[in-house]
């Protein structure tokens, strides 16, 4: 790949490539880390009687059922806490069916008996939108994994909700296909988790939201009905878009189950370049430049601050990754191309080079990764930032979308902000994200462990400052149990209002995934 | 464009382009066109009064509110009649508000005093969504018109529903995005109707569906509530997907006022290229020897067969257009690349090319357009198809996914049913279509006028073929007043129940566009 760029590449990666997926459940807890559970007051639902346990094991079998009275502790915290550790419940029971059937059996059981429920698939998500509040029953639909179908000639897929992303995308890559969509947390989310979230993730600017992606749906209501709205087809103008409903809602209008996503090819050259800029101005102008010469190529244009790559070189010390170039610089530019025709692409790359490091001079330093492994790292310095942050500490997230002039004036006025409160020596700000989509995710840490002053200064104060920017207080992660109070900075009343009445239409008794996204 | 490919132009193109959007309003009713109305009873809604007229008035300004009584009949035509004239309603009064506040009032009044009411952009569809089926009134959106704004960083546009395709496209070209959808009726249709009925069209391939595509709608309620869940942000994660409700809904659920839609830069080099192929099997081989060769630079993949092709060069006998290629052969296909780099795309062509002509033999023989004018003409001979079949005589349109080796199967039962019966001498069948998208157009023109026993050859008798086939009844044309008695055999019932649930929910006294989709 790219040897003609070679005289660029004066750093050098480490040929020890580190696995990119998050572990399936961190061993970290402490209770340094639990913050507070939501301030939701429990609803009226009822309590988990003997009686309901007996008849949900008869529905699931009994090693399905899981309670506090026969599990030990840290395999129910795995359902209970985020994994970050910020929020954590206490569910009566947690529930694992295996089929549509059981789904809908156990939904029409507590619909009737009015029982709250989370939805739940790797609990991955940044909101606490996948963990119990109070005691509501968790709906972990884990073993509900199986790719069904490959329809090897359209790239369609049908496959149940449980599915973990990157075994799926491993399942397609066998076939040449691809799942429009990466994230961090790939090795242990699921693809119905993130429909259900309409995740965003890495490859968002190049194939879209999952909103164009995903065909077509199978999901369970609250009271128990299964809604059929699968469709195998790329193209079905049959009434109203009813997997739109589920996309996105978080659990609370339904349970999906199994769905049917349009497979773009894998793409048969990939490379990735790694660049330094001296100011934000440069950062933005290598991205208009990336792509007017990149063109339809480009598959990802992320960034990082200086901030951000030093908590990643902190925490990966010994692992092999470091820092790729020679001297230290304020920002960082990763750019990914994805095509058909991998000499075009390379000649494409070299005419983006020839005019980001000449005439324009938007960038001071770079390297091009000479094989998978040292993509993989280069990679692995964007993506392991909210791991590293989320370790050195106890990390505020937020994730944003902001006019992109206007993007890195918030990680400013953040630091202004500890500086000015006297804290700015043990709560560290950083930048990153998706620069393509305009995401950005400003991480502080706490690396005394949670601080309430900290949080007093981040909050409301960051989503209003978003607010009055015409941003978007969550970009991908949703709103959970995190944001709900929030929404109004970023949703009409009138938008607030068409939700309410469509969550009574569709659940009527509240019982799905309560206390999230609806305050 | 191209040059070293022309020892394969063998035929000649004329150099006289025709236009390719269809007329305004076409001028040949007669008759012998009119089908009878949808035979749904009128509903319990009330009757138009004088009081009713004199309070629309008020808040339209006279001007703005058309009634039979004083307008010739023509004037009204053009909003009662569909524009293939199969269905024509016999509306009260055509409104015609300028803002989202003038809907807002309309629809509250409508709703308030049990008034039906159908939403119309360019009343350019294909199965009657767009016209009255009894005395509805007519709310046309074509005074909102304006763009509102372009972000010329992003390319996210804000426009009014009312603004004709055409001129949004001409719009964007200027600053150099366009609209990611066309087609054919795109001088007359316009964006709002787009986004309500979900239209598909030429660019689905690349582009993919408006559902992706459009950020945010603007909608006004049945009660006259105005849902503001419009954004101007490419990645925005707060709450349910309400713009999707609109999308699709065929003004059943909404009247979208206003939308923002995320624009593709326009692409600097755009290629064309028409095969011939002996069969459909080579078809399907050539489609998919460009998704290999052509890959991310794939823009359109279309198809015709020979009897669509003699309809167009029929009626365009004199304008200029002909045949490209010297002999008659039984397939033809398409296909357009769009990308950044024109060396690089001719070169991917010129792949393909020797690969469909070489080894592989998928094409017989084939041109490729060397200038503008030329690629105009190629594009005529396919997107003329409908208007010269609608043209010949009365047409029974289908428009249907397949899986796509079935796809030409339709077509040829199609024809050894009329012949069966003894009418292929009158009843043409063609079938052409979005290949890339497996979506067929059937046509059946029936040269004698409307006849009742062809009608009575292909209903139900398509659609059920198409449902046992696990195709879709409408890939693209939507519903409407024409297959609400259809619907189940694309959907499931209880993806039916949900679509009441929904209705009854957003438009409980069933005002807004009755007797459309939902029987």
């Amino acid at each position: 790949m790219l040897a003609f760029l070679s005289p660029l590449r004066r750093g050098a990666l480490s040929a020890h490539a580190t696995p990119l997926a998050v572990s399936v459940w961190p061993s970290r807890w402490t209770a340094r880390n639990l913050q507070t559970a939501s301030t939701a007051a429990r609803g009226t639902f009822a309590s988990l009687r003997d009686e309901d346990l007996q008849k949900l094991r008869q529905i699931l079998g009994a090693k399905n059922v899981l309670t506090p009275q026969e599990v030990e502790t840290e395999e129910l915290a795995r359902y209970n806490r985020d994994w970050m550790g910020k929020w954590e419940g206490r569910s009566a029971a947690i529930l694992k069916p295996a089929s549509t059937e059981e789904v809908s059996l156990v939904l029409k059981y507590a619909n009737d008996h009015n029982l709250a429920v989370v939805p739940q698939g790797g609990n991955t998500g940044l909101v606490g939108g996948s963990v119990p509040v109070h005691d509501e029953l968790v709906l972990s639909l884990l073993r509900m994994n199986a790719v069904e179908d490959l329809d090897q000639r359209s790239g369609i897929v049908t496959v149940q909700a449980g599915c973990v992303l990157e075994n799926l995308d491993q399942y397609l890559a066998q076939h040449d296909f691809m799942v429009p969509l990466d994230l961090g947390a790939k090795g242990t989310c699921t693809i119905g988790g993130n429909a259900a979230t309409n995740a965003g993730g890495l490859r968002y600017l190049r194939y879209g939201s999952l909103r164009g992606n995903v065909l077509g749906v199978e999901a369970v209501l609250a009271d128990g009905q299964v809604v059929n709205s699968l469709s195998a087809l790329r193209k079905d103008n049959t009434g109203y878009g009813l997997p739109q409903l589920f996309i996105g809602s978080e659990g609370t209008l339904g349970v999906i189950t199994k769905l049917t996503i349009l497979c773009p090819p894998r793409p048969k050259a990939v490379n990735i370049a790694f660049f330094a800029c001296a100011d934000f101005d440069r950062v933005q102008r290598t991205f208009a430049l990336a792509r007017q010469k990149l063109g339809e190529v480009l598959s990802a244009v992320e960034f990082c601050d200086r901030s951000a790559i030093d908590f990643v070189l902190k925490r990966e010390a010994g692992t092999g990754v470091r820092d790729p170039l020679e001297e230290k610089h304020p920002f960082y530019v990763l750019i990914e191309t994805s095509g058909s025709d991998g000499d075009h692409d390379e000649q494409k790359l070299h005419n983006f080079l020839e005019a980001a490091m000449g005439e324009e001079s938007t960038v001071l330093d770079g390297v091009v990764a000479a094989d998978e492994t040292q993509a993989r790292a280069i990679w692995r310095l964007r993506e392991g930032v909210s791991d590293a942050m989320t370790t050195a500490g106890y990390v505020y997230k937020y994730d944003v979308s902001l006019p992109l002039p206007r993007m890195y004036e918030l990680v400013e006025e953040t630091r202004a902000r500890l500086k000015e409160a006297g804290v700015e020596d043990t709560a560290k700000a950083a930048g990153y994200g998706h620069l393509g989509d305009a995401n950005l995710h400003l991480n502080v840490t706490s690396l005394s462990g949670r601080d309430d002053k900290v949080h007093g200064l981040l909050e409301p104060w960051v989503f209003e400052w978003v607010s009055q920017a015409h941003g978007s207080i969550s970009a991908e992660h949703g709103i959970g149990q995190c944001k709900p109070n929030f929404l109004h900075l970023s949703k009409a009343d009138s938008a607030i209002q068409l939700m309410r009445t469509l969550k009574s239409a569709l659940d009527p008794k509240g019982i799905l995934n309560p206390y999230k996204v609806l305050a």
